[in-house]
């Protein structure tokens, strides 16, 4: 992820001295077990593969592991010898109601192993599954992939991981074979799926807002493509205005001197009239404008965008 | 705006004759009439002053002049003397409601100028706009700024505009004082405001997105700052999912293979379900969610999330 200044490499520095090279060559090398066989995981135990290591995979259904066998990854005919393969099992199934279902019946071959659950869900079952390991002795991870399958084992991948940083260290090295950024965020277990579901949400708004403006596009004859070239010149401005937000939430002061929800709130009118008027559902930008209305009737509309952040928080008791 | 293709600039080519340069040097110094005294039309005041305009600038209000009166604009007493100062007539006010108010009466003095509308409306307003300067016998363009106040006049400025293509050519060099990027996009005086209004509907749905994260952030203890980097990140990975999606648009197939709409609304079910969990608002992403929904119930489930764009045209008719 770009201007991650976390990285797992970095913290390591340039002056790692020859001794720790040699464990670090050692690491990386460590037999590491998938488990899951879509088309994330397999991407998983292909970079590991490239990278050296024995790979062990298990799904629990047939998976297509025909090309992953042929390139070296050995297939396990059980979960129970998939995970005794290993020291170091990663998990991504579909949520952590599949990880428990797979995992239950393994506790005890987990003992002492590290397990890496690369599964998305929220950070309340990410700390129940940690205190689930703690239970049975498992050396436990949180982890969240941001970004798409492809982008694995390449410079572009990005993970986040929480959980004991002495847990973190023992694999740090083996986890790098899965290229591009590893952000390590702390002891919280519950981190790397706070960080998760923050960024989703950002995503999945920020996607929802694009399919509804391609439709209000279409609508006026503008081709998908044609509007593309634009879209990718707002998706541009969104890093510094991210960033300025941020700083301002952090001091709890929004200057609407640039732009204010009073006209954030009437840019936002201008758009739900006009997909209404091509008979376009404007149900979700209606409910950012309700927001923002809200907010000008508490006497905040002379503040910035940003002031909804500090709104939202407030009403949750933050 | 970045990967914008189609520069007014650029069109010019590299090859324009002696001749022509003549005629741009003039242009850049035509007189032109600022409108409005807002921050944005300061600015805009200021580029043109800058670079060698002589800019007359008037507003309904006592506005904030000096500086740029200072800097050698001309605060015209009335609206008909600002009208008359310039042959290029720019009007950026709140609304076009404040547009009319302002240049109904002085309809005539604007016969044979070129009316520059840099205001923010739907693009029916915009049309309404044109048809009424047409009836003057005013050469009307209808513009949108995509590029926020500080971005005039510098490299990272964005304009659009359409109208009549010989009305832009002629003042097209002087535009060009504002700096940054001057997109033409097409005789119909409604397609820049077409334009506008489905950029910022994924503008400020992004945005919503974005100040949602930052309280769900918050009540996970992430501070906006830390947020903030891996933020950057998400936006960072967009523009090649909109160039994605618009090209699965234009075809019409929306392949789910790496990433389908069942997936998509598990993930924001997490997330709708963490922010819940600490008492924040989850209207937006519940609309968004919603719409997923109805299109996994049509048997859609298996497509990608760029299907939506489909499902909402099609429910207008488009």
């Amino acid at each position: 992820m770009e201007n991650n200044n976390r990285s797992g490499n970095e913290q390591n520095g340039n002056s790692r001295p020859i001794g720790e090279e040699t464990v670090a060559k050692q690491d990386s090398r460590m037999p590491v077990t998938i488990i899951g066989m879509g088309p994330m995981e397999r991407a998983l135990a292909g970079a590991f593969v490239k990278n050296g290591h024995l790979a062990t995979v298990w799904n629990r259904s047939a998976g297509k592991t025909d090309a992953l066998v042929k390139e070296g990854a050995v297939l396990a005919d059980t979960i129970g010898g998939a995970v005794a393969a290993s020291p170091l099992v990663i998990v991504c199934v579909l949520d952590y109601d599949a990880v428990q279902s797979i995992l239950a019946p393994v506790g005890s071959e987990l003992q002492g192993r590290t397990l890496v659950n690369l599964t998305a869900d929220t950070p309340a079952r990410a700390r129940e599954m940690a205190a689930w390991a703690a239970g049975h002795g498992i050396d436990y991870l949180d982890g969240a992939i941001m970004t798409p399958t492809p982008s694995i084992g390449t410079p572009a991948a990005s993970i986040l991981y929480s959980g004991p940083e002495s847990v973190y260290r023992n694999v740090q090295s083996a986890l790098s074979s899965l290229g591009g950024t590893a952000s390590y965020l702390g002891s919280d277990p519950g981190r790397a799926a706070a960080h998760d579901v923050a960024l989703l949400d950002l995503f999945w708004t920020s996607m929802s807002g694009y399919v509804h403006a391609l439709a209000l596009a279409a609508s006026e004859h503008i081709s998908a493509k044609d509007f593309a070239v634009h879209a990718r010149g707002i998706a541009a401005i969104l890093p510094d205005i991210i960033t300025g937000i941020a700083d301002e939430a952090d001091e709890g002061r929004y200057p609407g001197d640039a732009s204010n929800l009073v006209s954030a709130e009437a840019g936002m009118a201008h758009i739900i009239h006009a997909a209404e008027h091509h008979g376009i559902d404007a149900s979700v930008l209606s409910a950012a404008r309700a927001l923002a209305r809200r907010a000008i009737d508490e006497g905040l509309g002379e503040d910035g965008f940003g002031r909804l952040a500090e709104l939202l928080s407030r009403r949750s008791g933050a």
